[in-house]
């Protein structure tokens, strides 16, 4: 398995890290052998080598503030599209920084790549939330695989889950915190801090937008609002259409009310299938505190409203960049296994007959 | 795909109603006709016809106290060993009345199908708690399947989720509310309310145990961790070896006191793994009001400690029999789908050679 990184980032990296040790172990399990044959970065430049680059040199070179250039070999490569129409790979997995207004530069990636015939993996959000019907439909059409599990919370199975663990059951409606930033904003002002501390908490974390306003009007929510939406319901729902309120009116006093009242302010983001229309919103809402949706600060929620199986669903306690690593993983280790006796191994075949 | 039911209780009678109508649909998806071939009861006698008995005069019989011996065809049947070696079924639903203290007679039914080369869907935490190991290896060694979605927190994907969802991670370690008797009872002794007023309403809804001291010594959830524990790590980990401290010592004004300490008293099961032995127990905790296992009343919640994957959970929103009924569903959908070649393809086959 053959696998290119456009991005390489704090996600990119930990991927890389891990390959050679947890990650390449759970690929040879089910008969892969991973090689990693491309990185590219807009800060760090281009590397690719068919027979393999190192990941632990990858890592070294960056982390030192330096190119990867030196470890490039064949024609150079000095754009993510040339990049892209040169890559010796199987898979591209595409974690670049987006600009979460646009969805871009992911879903331009993304599209490129599969063009080409390789699978791609993102945990960019933007490709889902913003083109997620016109990409599948073309993966459809060339026979490789578009997943994207860590567009939303990270590694927790949300899209999996849906995928493989409700047969015959319906999705009708979801509800969820999904923007951990804000959580931690809201839950930091129930104890008294004001909202300008606890943003740079959140981003000292990491967890928060490069543009934190991101987080704050809801734009993020509304972005994996569209992901989760157009994946459920194969539906072309995009942000500017969601109802969105963010939380930048919401005072000191207004939280520590609610908490009076027993409710937890937390910006929640919804959607609904009704009579074939999809009604999605972001907004603040005064969540009960028995409710799962009210965790405490970096805790994420998503609870689904079903036909056959109740309402049930999915939390994710404190994530980090490596359970957003783990997402790559995951996915590709689900299209290996969907594309045993397709794509991947056809690429093998042709490359004996060439 | 024939279906016998053994059981005939809330959840097969939720079963047997949703079969002609939602059911069907999701298994007619994925090319399976479905049959009710037969079903067993210990009040109600016993039915078997292989032709296919109708599920609306079934219900309409036991509904009105009757018995379903008069839709028999064929030589009597007077036992539930008699039944399951007449069986004229593809797969057995086990769904009968459990002895918790010793997960009978549902082993010995599970056990009795497998031998006779059925499949076995139960939502019985007793056979996967008491003898998962065996019951597996039996199963693997006739090329049937066991599946028992149903047995912790009813329909919400819990072991499917750890089956198909997790790819190349490990749980190191589990702790859920996954008694909601006792979820119940302490939170509505959290309100002032009796803790025998709160078990009342907890038999009202259904929830409780036929023997509720079961649920409040903490025995239910210690089955169901050995259910868990057994199939997360191949183990066979016994409920008399799972640590165990109930909720009959706990007084409103304890449970008081820990809520004004921004916690929640909780019957909290856990286990772990470490150095290759599993640590399991069963006992109330104060579990901070943040945490997803501080969840109201019939709420449940199952968190993991994974290697890759971080801290992850499900929860549920008030169970009821319809989510336990969609668990056999779920099952059905699954063992069709990985036994196309195998199991169902063969019967089918020799039905025709014969």
């Amino acid at each position: 398995l053959r696998i290119a990184l456009l991005g390489f980032g704090a996600v990119g990296r930990r991927f890389a890290e891990l390959l050679p040790g947890a990650y390449g172990r759970a690929l040879r399990v089910i008969g892969l052998r991973p090689l990693l044959t491309a990185i590219g970065t807009a800060r760090h430049g281009f590397a690719i080598d068919p027979a393999g680059l190192d990941p632990a040199e990858c890592l070294a070179a960056v982390v030192q503030g330096g190119a990867l250039d030196a470890l490039h070999r064949g024609p150079r490569v000095s754009s993510a599209s040339a990049f892209i129409r040169a890559l010796p790979a199987d898979v591209l997995i595409e974690v670049t920084p987006l600009d979460p207004r646009k969805g871009e530069p992911a879903t331009s990636h993304v599209r490129a790549a599969l063009r080409r015939g390789l699978h791609v993996v993102t945990a960019n959000k933007g490709p889902v939330a913003f083109a997620r019907r016109e990409l599948q439909a073309l993966a459809a059409r060339l026979g490789v695989h578009f997943r994207h599990e860590g567009a939303v919370m990270d590694g927790t199975p949300i899209f999996s889950l849906l995928e493989r663990c409700l047969p015959g059951a319906e999705v009708t409606a979801f509800r969820g915190t999904l923007n951990s930033t804000t959580s931690l904003v809201l839950s930091r002002m129930e104890a008294g801090e004001t909202a300008r501390a606890a943003l740079r908490e959140a981003q000292a974390l990491g967890i928060a937008e490069a543009d934190p306003s991101f987080d704050l009007d809801g734009w993020d929510a509304a972005v994996k609002v569209c992901a989760l939406a157009n994946t459920l319901w194969d539906a072309a729902l995009v942000p500017a259409k969601v109802r969105r309120t963010g939380i930048a009116g919401i005072s000191r006093l207004d939280v520590q009310r609610a908490l009076r009242a027993g409710t937890r302010l937390r910006l929640v983001a919804r959607a609904e299938r009704r009579a074939g229309r999809i009604i999605a919103s972001v907004g603040p809402e005064r969540v009960p505190l028995e409710d799962p949706l009210a965790g405490g600060g970096s805790h994420a929620a998503l609870a689904f409203a079903t036909d056959l199986a109740g309402e049930i669903g999915v939390f994710q306690l404190g994530g980090t960049v490596d359970q957003t690593a783990y997402a790559l993983l995951s996915d590709l280790v689900f299209l290996a296994a969907s594309s045993k006796s397709t794509r991947i191994g056809r690429a093998s075949g042709r490359r004996k007959r060439s």
